[in-house]
Formats: structure tokens, C-alpha cells, sequence
């Protein structure tokens, strides 16, 4: 049988990224085989080197071409000889924006034999997955400075909501409760803060709600969302909430089941008007860039988010599953570098 | 010796309210002979009643009644049957904002004997003090929505940050690190993304830094500082941040700590041009009011801030540890009644 052809690009960015990249193409690679998938990679050399080298962040050409891919993996962008702000908004985001990857996607599981921070909980109690805005809120860009440097400056940001962009949000919320087996719905927000903003969520909530009988739904402030976290994250199945609320809650998610090096997510376009984007939530670590020590499973979760994205759902859980049998042996297995981890999913995979 | 007489507001408010605040008044009475002070109290009836009754959140007569007053302690202001956002923006924010509230001090301490839900933590590990911007950033209310309920709303909310508001906040958080034996600070923003504003956070650190020599700054990303309160406690001495940002961690900070009914704060005038209040963090709890299951702790801690404020450090250190003697002994002592923790830390203050 002939194997379908993909065209992945890949941006495997700064410090860690082009490290952890690497392991989670030996993945995809073991893996494509049997699901006769054939990937044809194109590599993007964007991040800070490039910035340094020509000032560019995300060519408009170079954007081009990403509109041509079917799926994009990245590495990590950051670095800190480049100015805050500058390849977060120029390239990471840009591209969120641009790709119109209205969902940004991200579990926070707890696996057999994973380490969490939190005494007294098991992998049955942290099993959710977070749907966060991506293109709108306080993430737009919105705003400016007046009178910069005296003292009377005046810094602004604004979150621009928008009825278009929360409902199909809240709609693929929706949609992925219904198809889990609690079928719980939680809008995590600060609607007696930010009222208007709130007030858009919490109306759309019902009225897409409507439509999806069988999902229960509640809300739940982000501060109280944090505590609970920590406290009793059993509470949560599905959780919907804005771009900042959602970066700053799957962190904490990211922290309570294991930590960031296995925290994966999906900058998904739902409409495919444009490629997805998989990445992991790490960012690009420099103090451990180069050093091996980066732990690659984040991105190679990453990679069957990918995977279930094109359809290949077999070769998705097939990942997964790999992953979870090594997080169950690696407490015994002592210290190994990234290019083992690798090694060791790819093994299963392929086995 | 004739004693000290301070005017003291008290605003009992909604649910669980009253009843921590009968406690921690019971506490602020057992304590104030020794220190020679005596409280003229007037008690405020605002929160959920009085709006449905009149309307009225917080009328400007009763405002400026509280202007004239020395200290306010607050038990807590929501109902569900009053539409969110109603009293939380028209009574408590709008008290902070009048009141010039400029500093919301949150400190996070984990007690001898208090249950923590993180694993191998010790209280070493938690005792940090966050400064919280309490007069400006996303709390301001500026925003509005367009084309309501409309398939073309859209809904905006404006984070608006000043020279003024950031650096009087920032000088305070330098002076408080500057007192604490590690004498370190941090700056949690997310100047990544948000440039305008977090610019403006980090020029400004940097500048009232340079009158501070003898504090450590740096600086943390919002969502990495939520994953280190669970992970690294151990990190944070002083975090100064914007009021969103602090509304988030401080419920972090009050999880890792033990509970929302450990959690004290005050709202600081430091400039001492209107009364401060203080007021436990957590909320009316609807669902355990008049039960007599309200734990009145974090309204105690949040007297000994207020004793600390009118400079009664002597009543505030004997209260503080009178808490702490009664934590470190609950484990051994059931439930008790709201009444009977009072009663119990009421008895330690004045024996
Ligand atoms: C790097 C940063 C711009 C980004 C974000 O805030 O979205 C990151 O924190 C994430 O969560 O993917
Ligand atoms: C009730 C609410 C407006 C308030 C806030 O957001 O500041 C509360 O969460 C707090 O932390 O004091």
C-alpha cells in the first residue's frame, strides 16, 4: 500500500528545542511505518540566531511557505540576548495568530509512576484536558505607552473579546467534553472583575450549552481554579478559559502532573484553514541547552497530539502508550539523556 | 495610663462574613487592654442585604464616613443572588480604588502543624510576603462591549499601569524585602507578551532597585512563578505584581499554605491619606454560612496586620503567635466550631 504523505515543518528554535525536536522526530519516524504514513520534512531556521543574524523574526515569505505545510512541529523560541517580548510576539505568537490557531490545546494527565508535587493524589484524580483561546483576549497586542520613561507614563493592554471568537472556542470545548466520559464543562474566568469580557464568556457558555444537553457545566474564578489545582483537581474535566487565564492555569496543570518536561499541547486551527502547530509547554532552557539533560517526553506527547490531529489516530495512541510505559520504569532506571529517552519511546513504537 | 482610642470600621458583609468577623473582633478585644488600646467601633451594613433592600453598594455618604475612620477590617462581600461582579466591583474594589489602596499585602506562610497539600514541604520552605498592586493594571474597570449580544460583539477590558501607580507599589515591596532577613524580590509579570505594561514593571524595578542595593531582584514569568509556588516555594522571599497577576498567586500561595482559611491581607494606604482595611482573602462561602463551620483564622492574622498597621506590633506578634500555638495543636483537637477557635485564640491573647 502506498503511505500517505504529510508535509510536516519543522521549527526546532532555541537553547533545548532543536534537542527535544530531534527526539520527537525518531518517534514519528518509528512510528510512521505501520500507520504507512511518510513525512516530508522542511526545516525552519527561525529563533534568536536568525534574529541576531538578519533582525528578521518571521518573514513574511517564510510564513508563506508554513501556510503550505500540513502540520508544523516547534521546538522552543527564547533566548535571553534577545530583548522580552521579541520572538514571543514576532514569531511564537505570530504565528498563533496568523495560522488562526484559535485552540490551543493542552492536557494535564497524571501517569502511572510520574512524580507529582501534590501528597495524597493518584493518576485518577489529575486527568483534564485545558482548552485555551488562543488568538484574541489580553493576548492581542493591544495597547501602548504614553510618555514612556517620565513620570508620568502611562502603559496600557487590552483584551479584545470577540462574540466570533469566544463562541468557536467554546464550541470545541463542547464538542471535547461531549466525547470524554464525565462530559463536565468548567469556563474558569473573573467575571466579577472583568465584566465585560466575563459577561461575553459566561452568555455564550449558555447559549452553546443549549445545544449539548448532556455536558454539565460550571464556572469557577481562575484564582479559585489555581487553589483547586492544587487542592482537588478531580474537580476538572474539561476546562475552557481565555489566553492568559489558560497560559497561566496549564502551567500549574503542568506542575501538579509531573512537571513541564511532559507538558504537551496543540496550537490547533479546528477550521484547517491553516496548519496546526505542536509544541511543547517547556520553553527553550538555555542554562541546560546542549547538555543533553533536556527530557524530550513533552515534545514527543506533542507528537501524538500531532499524530491524532492528521487522522492518525492508531499511531497516536500507540505513542502514548509507549510514553507511558517508560514514565512507569523511569523511577528505576536512573538518569538518561535526551537522546535515550528517545531512544527508548522510538524502540516501543517501532518494537 | 489612659488608652489609645482608634476608630475602627467594621463592614461584617456577606455569608461566612459576620462570623469570622465576630471572631477576630473577640480576638482584637482580648488584646487591646495590654496595649493600651481601645476600639470605637462602628459597624457598616453593606454586601448582599442592603443591595437587595435599597440598591446601594456603597453609597458616597458611607464612603465618606469611612474616610473618617482610623482602620477598617472587612469579613467578606458576594452573594449568588446578586448578579456577579455587582458588589465585588461597586463595594470592594470600589473601597480599594477610593481608599488608595495602593498596596495589597498577601503574605504566604506555612505554620508549624498545618497540613499542606504538597508533598515533602516544610514550613522553611513557605514564608513569603506578596505585594500585591492593589489601585490599577486589569482592576480598573476600563473596557466596555460593543454590539452586545451580537454575532459582531465584542467585549474589551484595559489593564491600565502608571509611573506613579507602579513605582509607589514597587518602592513599598522594596522596603518590605529590604526588612525580611533574605532581603530578596521578585518581579512576577509577563512582560513577554505583555510588553507595554511589563516594560514599565521592569524599568521602574530597576531604578528604585539602584536606592536598594542590599536587595536581590529578579524576575519570574507569571506562569512559571505558579509552577515554582507548587514545585519551589523555596524561591520566593518578596514578589511584587500587578493586581491581576497577585489575585492569582495569592490563591496559589494561600493552597500551598494551607487553605483559604489561613489566608490574611490588607489593603494598605501606606501614604496613611484614608484607612487601610483588612480582610481575610477568601469569600462569603454561601454554601457554609451560619453553620458555624467558617474557620475565623484568616480574619485573626488579618487583625494582627491591622494591629501591625496602627503600630501595635506587640498585640500583632502576640496574636500571631497565638495562632500559631493553636495550629500547631488543631491536628490533636477535632473540629471545632467557628466560636470555639476564637475562643481558643481569644483565651492564648489575653492569658
Ligand atoms: C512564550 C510565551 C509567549 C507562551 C505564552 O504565553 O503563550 C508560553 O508561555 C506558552 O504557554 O506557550
Ligand atoms: C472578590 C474579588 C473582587 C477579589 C479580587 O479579585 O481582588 C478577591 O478575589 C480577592 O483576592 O480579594
Amino acid at each position: 500500500m502506498a503511505s500517505r504523505s504529510i508535509r510536516l515543518a519543522v521549527i526546532p528554535g532555541d537553547g533545548i528545542g532543536p534537542e527535544v525536536v530531534a527526539e520527537g522526530l525518531k518517534v514519528l519516524e518509528a512510528v510512521a511505518p505501520s500507520s504507512d504514513l511518510a513525512f516530508e520534512q522542511t526545516s525552519y531556521d527561525l529563533g534568536a540566531a536568525r534574529w541576531h543574524r538578519t533582525g528578521e523574526t518571521l518573514p513574511d515569505s517564510v510564513l508563506e511557505e508554513l501556510r503550505g505545510q500540513d502540520v508544523i512541529l516547534l521546538g522552543a523560541v527564547g533566548d535571553p540576548s534577545v530583548p522580552s517580548g521579541t520572538l514571543e510576539r514576532g514569531l511564537l505568537l505570530r504565528t498563533r495568530f496568523e495560522l488562526d490557531h484559535y485552540v490551543n490545546l493542552r492536557p494535564v494527565k497524571l501517569f502511572p509512576g510520574v512524580k507529582t508535587p501534590l501528597a495524597d493524589v493518584t493518576p485518577d484524580d489529575i486527568d483534564m484536558v485545558v482548552v485555551r483561546e488562543g488568538t484574541e483576549g489580553p493576548y492581542t497586542g493591544v495597547g501602548g505607552v504614553l510618555r514612556k520613561g517620565t513620570p508620568h507614563e502611562v502603559a496600557t493592554q487590552e483584551s479584545v473579546n470577540t462574540a466570533f471568537g469566544v463562541e468557536r472556542v467554546v464550541r470545541y470545548a463542547f464538542e471535547v467534553a461531549a466525547s470524554r466520559p464525565r462530559k463536565k464543562l468548567t469556563l474558569v474566568h473573573k467575571d466579577n472583575v472583568l465584566t465585560f469580557a466575563g459577561d461575553l464568556y459566561q452568555r455564550v457558555m449558555k447559549q452553546v450549552g443549549a445545544e449539548y444537553p448532556q455536558v454539565s457545566t460550571n464556572y469557577c474564578h481562575v484564582d479559585a481554579a489555581t487553589m483547586f489545582f492544587v487542592g482537588q483537581p478531580q474537580r476538572f474535566d474539561v476546562v475552557v478559559t481565555d489566553n492568559l487565564f489558560g497560559d497561566i492555569i496549564t502551567d500549574i496543570g503542568a506542575a501538579i502532573a509531573g512537571g513541564i518536561g511532559l507538558a504537551a499541547s496543540g496550537n490547533v486551527n479546528p477550521d484547517r484553514t491553516a496548519p496546526s502547530m505542536f509544541e511543547p509547554v517547556h520553553g527553550s532552557a538555555p542554562d541546560i541547552a546542549g547538555q543533553g539533560k533536556a527530557d524530550p517526553t513533552a515534545t514527543i506527547l506533542s507528537v501524538a497530539m500531532l499524530l491524532d490531529h492528521i487522522g492518525a489516530g492508531d499511531a497516536a495512541r500507540r505513542v502514548e502508550q509507549a510514553v507511558s510505559d517508560d514514565l512507569a520504569e523511569r523511577g528505576a532506571l536512573g538518569t538518561r539523556s535526551t537522546a535515550q529517552i528517545g531512544d527508548a519511546i522510538a524502540k516501543r513504537v517501532s518494537g
